[in-house]
């Protein structure tokens, strides 16, 4: 069909055009399905959205990416007709039927996902077939091949290490005490991190509210070669973008299929040129995943590795409640810098946990001697070199170590109403309670956690402090708190 | 995060709403997520697009519908917020885990899919879910019920009888047939067709190619009052809304799992207020079931037209060859012509059928006793007054019966290349001939078939003529059948 194109000139970040309902209906494409819009040769595969009103039938409205690729200007005249599906449509029903795909045609959906030719829609059945059919350890072989393989790589001189730790656990910031440490031994650890996707805070958000962590590529080297760490946000660099758009979609229904979760950490750990890597996988009651899963991921995980030359480990962290004290952007500021300053009331949960994944590093790359990595962490710890290297990359991400460091306005605090023992902490009810104060987006909410499982307490005593902006939201958390 | 409305005039079909890329990014909502936009105490959910240089950072588009439902102006302000999501999403995710749903969960799963609460993404993750886990007996009851509930009713008076075949064979246009040999014999035969999906044509297209299809609810019951029945297309009745929207999604990777089949045909027959209703279930080589899913369809089927008060039978019939001669809108139009007319060289295939499916509506419906309702159907077709009827339905949906039929400009036909029998005829491959050569689009192309199974041919016999409205087509018909 003959249509005129109108100009709204707009970006929508892949090419999207926009057509009268009732010329959609005559070409028989839908919202979310794809026509090929074609001028004299050349032609390109859109994605349609519909409207009455902005739009006459005769007319479509397409984003610049359409109008840049064709060259066309307002009034131009293009023809548009249905637009097959890409042959990965195929490969993903393939997948839903729990048949193994090859390398090229994993390949093929991995491109496609990236140069926007597959829709949300058709991504959501590819994250369907994964979660019900599994992927045996080939596919998942050629799936992170195929990512690392779209996206963009960095490279480090030196011995470049990384950690990555399975998400679940609220508090758990071991990241900036890790890299402080491993960078303070002299070794490049490049941290990529992300920000919340449901928690009260990423190690991104927490690192944001007292330096930058959006940095170019260049930037990161700068920073990196400087102080041999960096703790930035991933988000923007493109490592592995079809990850990123997975994860997205992946998101939707909170799924987190186990060939996904593997492929994700590691074609990003591959694409910032890590040569040694801790994977720290908490298991337990309100973690993310139980023991059994657990040990099943450290195997597939380990056995990956090895397929691409990388020395990885993964321990297995007991995740069965909170780690730290803090819950939220700057209240785990406050955490980490009690550690570094050696401070006597210090979260030593939290301390233990990050020197015994520094030392974990250390024995992989060589560094220590196997069971010497501990006395080595510690000591770095304990001599403030790793506050220094703290205080360096902040500085280096342009930042500055808060002389004193205030929190939200509004502060109450639950205090135990009789004489017991801590039986349990919930991780995924003190996120949500975090959440509900306003983390991460108000850096200064959050939670205080008094106590740990196993502590004994006397009625009155403290148990939670809560922190927000507002008093509505103190009310949310509070009654949240009581159901 | 507080947005200026800049205005575009468009009605989506839905709420839309633009956002400029870091905006969304800040509110951490992505393309197809969901914002909630506020205006004082008013709110609306609305899907989220992106695009740079059309908006600024602080700005708003959002669709007509947005607009009203919450009294909008050029530069209002809005409060912007990521939603969360419909409580659905949490029953598509139960399903995904093939536990079974409730009925109120079902039913919160298709009314959120009317009101667009839920997206096309997360409505493929559902499809997903009941392709991998299917469906109990209780549950397709519930998604029938729940999809009926949603839609609108149609209601007539008499015995309202109707006809469903399960696609798949090409030619097999019974429908025209039956209608007007079932409302010759004074029965009340509504019938509401769909366009092809991906055949050469659907009976809606067959019947546009001479006569209006697309009618409001009260045209179509003048109609059916005048002449007991009707040849109408469903799609603009709002009938079974979600199951449209469902099939839309399962139309991107043809997937067609055999609950959503089942709910899909009974919800439309009870909408439009069938009593007896007859199954036609084509089975064998290249059709779309074979005999063990035709035979599992046929029992489901029944069963659950019981829990509706609904008599429903199911046949079986042979499904392994295209039915008929014309392949294509007019070519198809003929068919039905030369049988109506009662012509020597008339498809003797299609008039079997065609009057076998009238005849098991008869019996079911108490119009003829049991074994008797074949004669019925034969006299009414033989005497001329199944034409009669057909010719006043056409009239009364504005048409009018060809004295002549044009075909497409071009023709080419392709003899026998040596003596024999002739095997098979690929439903498949015809349809697809079919669809090359230009049909439904172009009512005047289409194929002719001059044999079935069984025929014997000699060198130089006409097979297949081909009709197309241009060179290219032709070419590229002749290469798909040389392959």
């Amino acid at each position: 069909m003959k249509l005129r194109v109108k100009v709204l000139e707009f970006f929508a970040g892949r090419p999207v055009a926009i057509l009268n309902v009732h010329t959609a209906d005559k070409i028989n494409v839908h919202v979310d399905e794809r026509v090929k819009i074609s001028k004299k040769k050349n032609s390109i595969i859109s994605v349609v959205d519909t409207a009455t009103r902005l739009i006459k039938p005769n007319e479509i409205v397409v984003s610049n990416e359409i109008l840049e690729e064709l060259k066309l200007k307002k009034g131009s005249c293009v023809e548009v007709s249905l637009a097959q599906e890409p042959e990965s449509t195929e490969f993903i029903k393939k997948k839903l039927n729990c048949q193994a795909l090859k390398k090229d045609e994993m390949q093929k959906i991995v491109q496609d996902i990236v140069r926007n030719a597959l829709t949300e829609t058709e991504i959501a059945y590819f994250v369907s077939a994964v979660y019900k059919c599994g992927m045996s350890s080939k596919e998942v072989e050629y799936l992170v091949k195929a990512m690392v393989g779209v996206g963009r790589k960095l490279s480090f001189k030196g011995k470049v290490v990384d950690k990555h730790s399975i998400s679940g656990v609220a508090g758990n910031r071991t990241t900036p005490l890790v890299v402080s440490i491993c960078a303070a031994a002299g070794l490049v650890i490049p941290k990529t991190s992300s920000r919340a996707i449901t928690s009260a805070a990423g190690t991104a958000d927490v690192i944001e509210s007292i330096a930058e962590v959006e940095f170019t590529e260049k930037q990161i080297k700068k920073i990196v070669k400087k102080t041999g760490g960096c703790l930035v946000w991933g988000g923007s660099l493109g490592l592995s973008p079809a990850d990123d758009k997975i994860i997205q979609v992946e998101r939707i229904l909170h799924l987190d299929p186990e060939p996904q979760l593997l492929a994700s950490i590691l074609s990003k750990k591959i694409s910032v040129g890590s040569d040694y890597i801790i994977i720290d996988i908490p298991y337990g009651k309100s973690a993310k995943v139980d023991k059994k899963r657990a040990l099943s991921l450290k195997k597939r995980f380990e056995s990956l590795a090895k397929k691409f030359n990388i020395k990885l480990k993964a321990v297995l962290t007991d995740g069965s409640q909170p780690i730290g004290n803090g819950i939220g952007p700057l209240l785990e500021i406050k955490d980490l810098l009690d550690i570094l300053e050696r401070k006597e009331k210090r979260p030593l949960d939290l301390e233990k946990k990050s020197v015994f994944l520094a030392a974990q590093i250390f024995e992989l790359c060589g560094k220590s001697k196997q069971g010497q990595g501990q006395k080595l962490a510690q000591d770095i710890l304990d001599s403030g070199k790793a506050f220094e290297k703290f205080k360096q990359i902040i500085k280096a991400q342009n930042g500055a170590i808060p002389k004193h460091i205030g929190f939200a306005k509004f502060k109450q605090t639950i205090c135990a109403a009789r004489d017991g023992k801590i039986k349990e902490v919930d991780n995924k009810k003190i996120k949500m309670m975090g959440v509900l104060a306003g983390s991460p987006m108000e850096d200064t909410t959050g939670l205080y956690l008094y106590h740990h499982v196993g502590d004994k307490i006397k009625k009155g005593d403290p148990l939670i402090s809560i922190y927000t902006e507002s008093k509505i939201r103190m009310k949310d958390v509070r009654k949240f708190y009581k159901k």
